[in-house]
């Protein structure tokens, strides 16, 4: 008896992995992307909680396509047909490569990925496609090159609003492309967007248009992660395939987390008004951080993300995945350039997030960093 | 653009689709699986979240393979390394699949089979075997000579205790003599056990032994279905590929469901009184069925289960599918045999449950049921 070919060839989450060993408490780890739990709404999740299961709401099965009214507040035109709810958005990724891949279609993802992507289309065996990402997103015009290669993918998955790793925000002229591209190509584009409200400076751009999108939402990054709620909208023949599939992988996301978070949006402003409330918090954790590499990485090469929980940076000359053992040691962690790497070497990058740590405990954990990178 | 092999030849589950026509008010439905929303422990869940909630657990990302104080709780051997927390019982199946077939592997499962196993081993590709199932479960002989015949499957499904649909229990000779063929012929049993502890009758029997078993279990049919939450154990290999696994699919179950089930078996006793106030609940809910069976139904074959929420009749001569829109039309809804069926032709049974519909009304139910089984 052995696993099947699919679990020998699976690899575990580096990234998963690493919070295991920085999980000490000397250690100031930039590894994670664990949103910060002091801004947790504890007090108004509790209450909702309370409310909801009092009224015994959430308790037996419920539909696979998620709580109705849950879906009536989140579906973008207003129909909770077209909408299914998630247990994260993972679990989109996951269910989107099962009703869509057949063994060995051509995916493309930016390059660097985001790790939870890659394992999961890998796990639905897509055949992936890196394509590079600079501070402008994925760079679309590569793509185009591809495809005009003769690439045929059935999927481009991208995170278009401060993409992890990279930090970037794909520019409004290639959201406007790639969307011209999938019609011209015949694929669909992933749009995982689990940070787009988290927006420090700047004005959003308008998503990308077209009825070739599978956006994905979570409330993971801007209410609590836990709950493990996230949704999904598209073109309803994929919506209706996600359904079916749903139903056979759980059956439905546990509907006392539905629950929680569609009392919580059914508030009049409240979620506008706690999401507003991260803001200048998050911001200022971010600007610390990149205080921080300032006094003690000064030649690392970077932008400034203007939103989300992380800063994508090239130390050039450095072998990051090597110096992690000791970055550990010396009490800070970070996941390494290569953990997001599909075809390139991104062996001199790493990837900091400035969500986890103290504003205050920042600095240090960058001096830390720095004595592995460039020992004294 | 069109959707996967897989996707396109899935079936939306009969029983799922049904639940939604027979919703309506005036119809009383003996079709659903669902347990009795009235014996809900509602006052303490509710009281379990607000304490783990206000304490804050629960709400930051938490490990793949389930919160460390559950596992430590529920493991047969009391270490929580050998046991994953799943999103229901239902998602082990998916993963079991997804880490152990190939496509094309056969799998062995009774016929009847439950439906939701069904689906989701054929999700995951296999090539369903249906073995016969009577009153002491599935037919291990018959098993048997499948193997002398050739057959190698890689699983073997069975629902040890009161089965679904059928009721029954494998009787203590069966599971010794399934744990030697899974010896014999190298393949793993996947013991989904939903219903044990519900127990109207008679003495437990000793579960199905030795090291090739992986054991489900699940909070749905005792706690709550809602919070979805089931366990998994068996040997290391397959629970450690299914935590990668789970990684990919949807990072981890809900932790706030997850701290709630934990708050609760960690009260001394508490659980235990729990169940032993369901147990004569049930019971008087089965012998009302049962009652109302023999007297509206009078040509009807069945056994009374000693335990679960499912009484199998056979209805000699009758086509079960082709009374149901009648049958609900006349405000009474059941799963027709077909529906369970894997290889067998089924079409003279069917599936009534005793959990959902009051005892009062369960003879009215059944009254409704006989005028289109048997029109005057």
């Amino acid at each position: 008896m052995q696993l099947s070919r699919a679990a020998r060839s699976a690899e575990s989450s580096a990234i998963r992995d690493l919070l295991r060993h920085a999980d000490r408490d000397d250690v100031l780890s930039l590894a994670g992307g664990l949103p910060a739990a002091e801004r947790f709404p504890v007090a108004a999740i509790t209450e909702a909680a309370s409310l909801v299961l009092a009224r015994g709401d959430g308790l037996q099965y419920g539909l696979s396509e998620g709580d109705l009214g849950l879906r009536e507040l989140v579906a973008p035109d207003g129909d909770p047909g077209s909408v299914v709810i998630t247990t994260g958005s993972q679990q989109a990724l996951d269910l989107i490569g099962r009703v869509i891949l057949d063994p060995d279609d051509p995916v493309v993802v930016g390059d660097p990925c985001y790790v939870g992507a890659r394992q999961v289309l890998q796990a639905n065996r897509a055949s992936l496609v890196g394509v590079g990402v600079d501070r402008d997103g994925l760079a679309v015009d590569e793509l185009a090159e591809h495809l005009a290669g003769g690439l045929r993918p059935k999927l481009v998955y991208v995170v278009a609003n401060f993409d992890n790793p990279s930090g970037a925000v794909l520019a409004a002229d290639r959201r406007v492309r790639l969307a011209e591209l999938a019609d011209e190509y015949d694929f669909l584009i992933i749009e995982d967007d689990p940070y787009g409200r988290l927006r420090y400076d700047g004005e959003p751009i308008a998503q990308i248009p077209g009825d070739r999108v599978l956006r994905l939402r979570s409330a993971s990054k801007t209410l609590v992660p836990g709950l493990r709620v996230g949704w999904m909208s598209g073109p309803q023949f994929v919506v209706d395939a996600v359904v079916i599939a749903k139903q056979a992988v759980d059956l439905h996301t546990s509907t006392v987390s539905q629950a929680i978070v569609h009392e919580l949006l059914s508030r009049p402003g409240w979620f506008d008004a706690h999401v507003a409330g991260l803001l200048p918090w998050y911001a200022n954790q971010r600007d610390a951080l990149i205080e921080a590499i300032e006094r003690h990485l000064p030649t690392a090469v970077f932008h400034r993300p203007d939103g989300g929980m992380f800063v994508w940076l090239r130390l050039p000359g450095s072998d990051t995945a090597a110096v992690l053992g000791d970055a550990v040691e010396n009490g800070v962690a970070f996941v390494p350039g290569n953990a997001f790497a599909v075809d390139r070497d991104l062996g001199d990058h790493l990837r900091l997030s400035f969500a986890t740590v103290s504003a205050e405990q920042l600095d240090e954990a960058v001096r830390r960093l720095a004595q592995v990178v460039h020992p004294a």
